[in-house]
């Protein structure tokens, strides 16, 4: 009897400390406003954004996901989680699963082992950009210290959305030659934007009209309410497409403490870059005159914008809740200032005590990123092959030694070193593959990628 | 030696009577302009509509069919096909197979039994509507007689098209409360329509200006050239999704001698009633005069027509070619004159010497057909249960004898018999099933179905 009780009393333990958060998802398009403009947009649990997952480290998450789409496939991909011991969990179509057909319904299973600010999205087609996509954020096991000091957080998933259906900009860009899709109409905010008003036309020298919202607009942003003299963490993630984004807020510094789930070594911006598949954590302090609102500002970066920014407030309860701020926004910093870009890059750094990178490595890939044509398609490759997906998952191919599911031939693993950037040459034939990279178990690999598009 | 000699005869004949037509088919969108306006059309080998297959009765059909789509999956049913031995072909997704997924091959091989004029089309989602559609004709076998005596013949196959994109009507159709996709914006003629402009522009009323169209123009009308004092057989069928249509030549009469494959005992007619699904041939005579052009026009009827009549032209080789005809188009026959529409339903009867219905049946079903609400979402239902295709498909449901593939008891076989069709109860609770109505092989089933949408 006394072995028993201890079993009982282990099993409890690992309950009360690593929880399965379990989720039953139904993707469908519904007709929503995103920026005030009807369009259809995918849901999850007639949700847009989806669902927030809000676990601790060491959680299990487990959805089953069930596919409502009428002729659609459909994978989740787990942005930033590393599916330790659950590669079939990751959700990329043609690599780990096949797409889920509709009707159907896979389940996800995987442990989030470390806290970070994450999210997902559809990884098929160009799901994401039809709004499949939500966040994942972690926090810090019972128990164990989370090294960040605030006293509120908030949420800001950020996307673009274009009027045009996916279908279409996909067909567009497959085209030959190419159709451009052209700048997004809107940049979103937890999925909201205004594409035919603004929120600051007041102070707009654009013709664009004040919004007005009715309640429960799909549209109306949602405003960050703050008490005076605390600080907030602000978790950031962009899903876009296209467009990098550069995040600031009216009269507030930013302190940096954390980049794609790790811990960062701590410093202050006015304002914070944020690229495609990027997250992180920024505290704030509301240390402003508190009878004042501020503006948030999020403007594209390293594209010409045509796109507006989005907008949306910080509201300090003790100021006024329907006066919104009484100067112009920022304006976030101009799009072609890369040296910008550059310093901010350079200031990221991994927390002190963070597992340093491995001193050596075993193995390298050196790969050059261009963007060329085949047949007159307009093909991304690399070391000049463009990846076809196969038919048959590579995971399922490697797992049950399917000869014919991919190449089994490595693509190649550098490039002519005479290759100019600044002056590629003109006309670069280049080939369709689905070939992989493979190495022994426990190498280590050091991966140079040369983004060769000037 | 003697007994080989005889095999290779054998072979040879068959080979000569009955062919294998194999063909690799890859679908994909395009974008085209069927109506004049730019829009996503599903083409079969980039033509749209599909290739024709052109066969002989006794031929067997190998297609390999490619889905190209990005997410989108796929099936293509041969309707008027009856697949004797070969239900796996049939071309039903959810019924008789599952749908295609992208970058995968399926083969459909069947046996075109009879001649007739049949079509081909996708037959999942509303694919069907974004154009995925070609017709399929059987000819009488070599060394058979063919009944009918023509000197030449077209092919017209009919269909109706939305400017919205098919996901998007689909998503309207099956919200809540249902959004109506409305009238079609043009009825097309082998795939070509005119939407803001017509043909016949110097003769209307109306605002619309006369065509202009370029060299290899899509949406320029296909015109039929016919010599004087031909007789010509017109192959029509009808791959609507919404629009019941009626044919007429200006100034000349139609035989109508074969209707859904079948032929008919032939009978004269001004115009020719086409519902959805429909295919006829008719035999019309080159007797008018030989120095004019006549219009062919394809109207609405059913519905109040708000799309505007497709137009063409018979054009005698004897007549100026670039002359349009001297007279305005025939307005086809007033959409709500139902008793024409009945009339011409009973003109319809089997050529002599078809082989009769069986004159007793062993089982009947009585089968109403309503339109009802579930929930707040309009769906139709058959004695009051509404069809939702199971996950897999029920053929390989009751070859495999997969007990949860499908409820496997009987939805209900009549309804009640004082069902006032012309004052149906207002609310009316249907449901959702996916039962089947089993028989015994070789049984007579007779069915009935009444219609109960006034």
């Amino acid at each position: 009897m006394g072995m028993w009780w201890i079993a009982v009393v282990a099993i409890l333990t690992h309950t009360a400390s690593a929880a399965v958060r379990e989720y039953n998802w139904e993707v469908e398009y519904k007709f929503r406003w995103p920026d005030c403009i009807e369009g259809m947009v995918m849901t999850v649990n007639d949700q847009f954004p989806g669902p927030t997952i809000n676990a601790v480290a060491g959680d299990t998450i487990v959805v089953h996901l069930t596919n409502k789409l009428a002729t659609e496939g459909l994978v989740i991909h787990w942005h930033g989680i590393r599916q330790l011991g659950s590669p079939w969990a990751d959700g990329a179509a043609g690599v780990t699963q096949c797409a889920i057909n509709p009707g159907e319904t896979f389940t996800y299973n995987f442990t989030v082992d470390k806290p970070g600010t994450h999210f997902y999205h559809g990884h098929y087609g160009m799901q994401r950009s039809a709004g499949l996509y939500g966040s994942l954020i972690v926090d810090v096991a019972e128990g164990k210290r989370e090294p960040l000091r605030y006293d509120g957080e908030f949420n800001l998933l950020l996307s673009d959305w274009w009027h045009e259906s996916i279908l279409s900009q996909e067909l567009g860009l497959s085209s030959k030659p190419m159709r451009w899709i052209g700048e997004a109409q809107s940049i979103l905010i937890n999925g909201r934007g205004q594409f035919n008003c603004s929120i600051a036309a007041q102070f707009s020298n654009e013709s664009s009209p004040s919004c007005k919202f009715k309640d429960g607009d799909q549209c109306a942003p949602q405003r960050l309410h703050v008490e005076p003299n605390k600080t907030y963490r602000i978790r950031l993630a962009s899903t876009t497409a296209l467009a990098s984004l550069n995040l600031a807020v009216q009269g507030h510094k930013l302190v940096v403490v954390e980049a794609d789930g790790n811990y960062i070594t701590p410093f202050v911006t006015d304002d914070i870059d944020i690229y495609s598949g990027e997250s992180y954590s920024v505290l704030l302090t509301t240390d402003q005159d508190p009878s004042q609102n501020y503006w948030i500002s999020v403007g594209v970066r390293g594209r010409k914008p045509k796109t507006p920014p989005a907008l949306t407030v910080l509201h300090y309860v003790t100021a006024p809740s329907s006066e919104p701020p009484t100067s112009p926004p920022l304006v976030t910093p101009q799009w072609n200032d890369f040296e910008r870009s550059k310093n901010f890059s350079k200031k990221i750094f991994a927390a002190m005590g963070s597992p340093s990178p491995p001193p050596k490595f075993n193995k390298r890939l050196i790969l050059l990123n261009t963007q060329n044509l085949i047949d007159g398609f307009t093909k991304w490759a690399l070391n000049n092959v463009s990846l076809a997906v196969p038919g048959t998952p590579y995971l399922g191919s490697v797992k049950y030694k399917l000869k014919s599911g991919f190449n089994w031939k490595s693509p190649p693993k550098s490039f002519s070193m005479d290759y100019d950037i600044m002056n590629p040459p003109r006309f670069r034939n280049t080939t369709q593959g689905n070939g992989i990279y493979m190495f022994p178990f426990n190498v280590t690999v050091d991966v140079i990628l040369q983004n060769a598009n000037v």
